[in-house]
């Protein structure tokens, strides 16, 4: 898994730049064949939604200001639509979604430990960060569910988005104090690391072989693409 | 207000045998002479929400088990959305929300932290009893508010309560562990005292002579009247 990330890293020049220039031009890989079955991946997708609420929610309440506090509400309430629409996904199959989110909760919890921010600006970041790249990740793999779920599963992905205002945020946050920048830029590359690694181990199967990680290739590169994109759209290097 | 809160207390008796006889026969004593006016009554009662919320998000992040943490989710969100609901009201008057909130934040933020469990199990107890009387407190307080204002915020404080899922929880974890009574009990009698001052602190005008205190008494004693009935729900004594 390293040095797949490794080389993920040393590939990522020739994409950035073409996602700078048009990044609605890109023809998006699925995963459909690496999906795991429905229970599988509502269960998933619902925790890393959870978590997500979870740091949103230390975001809410640890905001300097009420104006603060009051936007970061609105991405709070969005994550948790998300999270409890996955919920009725996961209720409609007939499982208790408790019990399919459970399967996942050792290594979700060690992704929520190891992307926990020390500051607000951090868990800010990680907030903006991962939900990028695991809603990105989600939306991909939902290609290989059933059709029924798929389309709704994907009604759910391409709802509301939280980016537009965690980006406002902390576009804010570094106007207000440009240092912030090379911190934040140094945890947004560690944050990218675990995420994919989260992201990964959601997949049916684990790649075992140069053939294998040929085929996921492409998807990460895309995925990481568009990482790239997010940390440009705050001014920092990814 | 000391006073003031043990004359309550000593009170409590009479109305608390009527409420477990039928609590519904109220004719509820509304506090519209003492309303303040609408942006300050909206700021108030969306920053005592957001509290609220912030209560069940720490709820959320430390539930034991992710049954347990699904169902507070519902709760988070539904606090949530009446905080959203009663910013709505707020952007309608025109007032800047988070201005709006910010003029009551000292108050709010001593209860925040008078108010804070040191247990998970506190920290439930928290949101049960201060949304219980808060929410009480301030739909009666709504009645004093220009008459569209008061019909919508009427309608919020009426919408989905938090109430069940908080009494079946509390309940869940009194019969896994009865010796939890003794302390949620304390911890119940703990926080209606740091509740009805922040709740008392919204009135328009601050009760300044017995006579004052004669007027606003009837609403209180039923006030604590509902809080010994959410006691009793879990088998505590007030």
């Amino acid at each position: 898994m390293v040095n797949w990330f490794k080389r993920g890293r040393d590939r990522i020049v020739a994409p950035r730049l073409r996602a700078r220039a048009d990044s609605s031009t890109f023809t998006k890989v699925d995963l459909a064949e690496l999906t795991p079955d429905r229970e599988q991946f509502l269960g998933r997708a619902a925790l890393a939604q959870l978590v997500l609420f979870e740091d949103l929610s230390v975001v809410v309440s640890t905001a300097a200001s009420l104006a603060s506090k009051e936007r970061m509400t609105r991405a709070a309430a969005t994550c948790l639509a998300r999270h409890h629409a996955l919920i009725a996904e996961l209720d409609r199959t007939g499982a208790d979604a408790a019990a399919a989110m459970q399967k996942h909760r050792d290594g979700v919890d060690y992704f929520q430990s190891a992307t926990r921010g020390a500051t607000w600006h951090e868990t800010l970041m990680t907030a903006y960060i991962t939900s990028g790249l695991l809603d990105d990740f989600f939306a991909r793999l939902a290609g290989g569910l059933p059709t029924d779920t798929r389309t709704r599963v994907a009604a759910i992905y391409a709802g509301e988005s939280i980016e537009p205002v965690l980006i406002s945020e902390l576009r804010l946050a570094l106007e207000n104090n440009p240092l912030l920048a090379a911190r934040l830029a140094l945890w947004g590359r560690r944050l990218v690391g675990d995420t994919i690694l989260v992201a990964r181990s959601s997949l049916a199967a684990q790649p075992s072989s140069a053939s294998d990680e040929a085929r996921i290739e492409p998807v990460f590169t895309e995925i990481i693409t568009s990482h790239t994109r997010r940390m440009d759209a705050l001014g920092l290097t990814a």
